[in-house]
């Protein structure tokens, strides 16, 4: 490692982690801050990855260099094209001290880069789930340390983890937190409440790319595990991934299928889904994909939700996150709005990067 | 004014101002906070005030002094019963430089010391609405300067003014913010949607504590007004009071009539008030009282709402504020729940003096 002070007076350089569409569309989010920002507010970029290699200078990268790789990447290239570029391999080498290493990407492997830049003196904002949804004890320090923030795991720039977090420390406790949290999820079933079979419901959220590209990823519930994970470690409630209950949107035999295979077999689950879609309307109810969570576990799956109430009245790919506390008991605080796109997950980076600035300059 | 410096390793003292059901939830809350907070993270009161007196010391006051204070309070008693209080006009010349001044008042005349405490490196928490709703050219230095926060103004202690501020600071822009903005008017008109009479609902609304004691102070729309007003220029629109039109919930004429006239004559307005509530059932809609901000004006007053959106869907006092902006465009953003109350205003009010006293630190 190389330096160890801040660069540019007392301000802490970033190191982006992931160069897809919210990668993207957080660099561009950042350019169009600094042209505003005072001085002293400017977020400085030291350096940008993919999965192929890193581009980083020791003070600032420069415009041009930045520009460089939103064209390279743009095109569908790699960040190995643009002048400069070292390998992938070369970044630990490159994080000074003092850091804050801004993880966009889906990988297990940022943990190695993640830990090693809180020890020294760094700090860390994620809009990766899988470094918090670990095991505790792996994952426990994300959430400890003062200079963690990852807003934009759950709900994407909802201000879902920062109102958790601010009820906290103003000495709130919670009682349990109830949320739609797949787009993806909700479209589906707001499809099917609508009429749609099943397999026209999936078939539409992939045409409208709200689905991963192997959709099962969106309907085994994995990723609203991991977020109701995040959920419950954040309101003081240590749970293990095996504490999260999760009823998948399809029977353990089609995990094993190949994509094709599964899109073919796909309209046989059409008359389960259809039966239990009329099930809620029989009971005045409607179907959504709810995460349940409180101190002694989570259940995620489907869920007959009052058609009058917050989660049964949500349209298409929308979220919203019940808070019950201390503080809001009788009636809950609710946030509720888009939970998924690159620029409003972006827009909760950036927001965490500032907010993090702004503590760490403070802690100096 | 005394000291020209901060107390206590760089902490910025707190003057409250206020003493009523807020003012004493919040010394509550920040005694219950210091109690768990880390040495640098403490609050130091130096100061609390009621509308005779004024408790105060250089340093810190006291365990024992802020326990007498809320003893005498609790008892209906006033400040001036505790002993080394002084006189509420010696105030000014207490204020030490740097200090932040929490105003949980409803007096007008508190900008007297708010304007001089921020000119003097202090900072400004408001639940107090009117320094914010005067003449633009009266209140615009409380939405420029950088040491003011304002969050239980509008919705109490839900993240409104927050999320607001960070997604500006994040570089969104905001079309047309929309709410239900007060608790009493929004009990009232489900009640009439449930069937009562308007003067039942009103009647119901006192007992329950909802309303002010003079329950046209709610009616009027004026309170529902200033937090528009706010929102609007938050949201960069700077209005003035005049640019809001507000339809009050009874006649001109009853203004003028004694309380006891007004109470004697409110059902002479149940005929009209119903004949509205059945107008929107009739085009199978709900009548909400709403405000409507963008940065041409504000409307607030009764408004037909779909039953299943948001603002139709609120039962009784709760509160709802809908942002829609060029990141929040599709889809608003939407923050919900309790928008009253001593408990979550003074939640609100510490959330603001936690993340004030870090900028401050920062700042220096």
């Amino acid at each position: 490692m190389k330096n160890d002070g801040h660069v540019s007076n007392g301000k802490s350089p970033v190191i982006l982690l992931g160069m897809g569409q919210v990668g993207r569309s957080l660099l561009h989010l950042i350019l169009d801050y600094n042209e505003k920002a005072r001085i002293p507010e400017k977020i400085v970029i030291a350096g940008i990855a993919d999965s192929h290699a890193v581009v980083f200078d020791d003070n600032e990268l420069s415009q041009q260099m930045l520009a460089d790789a939103l064209t390279s990447k743009k095109a569908g290239g790699s960040l190995e094209q643009v002048s400069g570029a070292q390998p992938l391999s070369e970044i630990s080498s490159l994080i000074t001290a003092g850091a804050i290493i801004v993880d966009v990407t889906a990988s297990e492997d940022t943990v190695s880069l993640l830990k090693p830049a809180l020890s020294r003196r760094g700090g860390v904002v994620l809009a990766n789930k899988r470094p918090l949804a670990a095991a505790w004890s792996q994952a426990e320090v994300f959430f400890s340390h003062p200079y963690v923030r990852y807003e934009a795991t759950v709900g994407a720039g909802l201000p879902v983890i920062s109102t958790l977090r601010s009820l906290i420390s103003c000495g709130d406790s919670f009682s349990s937190i109830k949320g739609v949290l797949s787009g993806t999820l909700g479209y589906i079933c707001s499809e099917m409440e609508r009429g749609a079979l099943y397999s026209e419901a999936l078939l539409s959220a992939c045409d409208r790319g709200y689905a991963e590209p192997d959709p099962r990823e969106d309907l085994m519930g994995a990723d609203v595990a991991r977020k109701a994970l995040i959920l419950a470690r954040s309101a003081g409630w240590p749970l293990e991934p095996d504490d999260i209950d999760v009823e998948a949107m399809f029977p353990p035999s089609f995990s094993d299928l190949t994509l094709n295979q599964f899109q073919d077999q796909i309209h046989t689950l059409d008359q389960e889904y259809a039966l239990r879609t009329q099930e809620a309307q029989n009971a005045g109810k409607t179907l959504r994909y709810v995460a349940k969570i409180d101190r002694s576990g989570a259940k995620v799956g489907l869920s007959q939700e009052e058609r009058d109430s917050i989660l049964g009245a949500l349209g298409g790919p929308e979220n919203a996150v019940i808070f019950r506390t201390h503080f809001y008991n009788d009636v809950p605080l609710t946030i509720s709005g888009p939970g998924a796109g690159p620029l409003v997950t972006a827009a909760g980076v950036l927001g965490d990067i500032i907010d993090l600035s702004v503590h760490m300059r403070e802690g100096q």
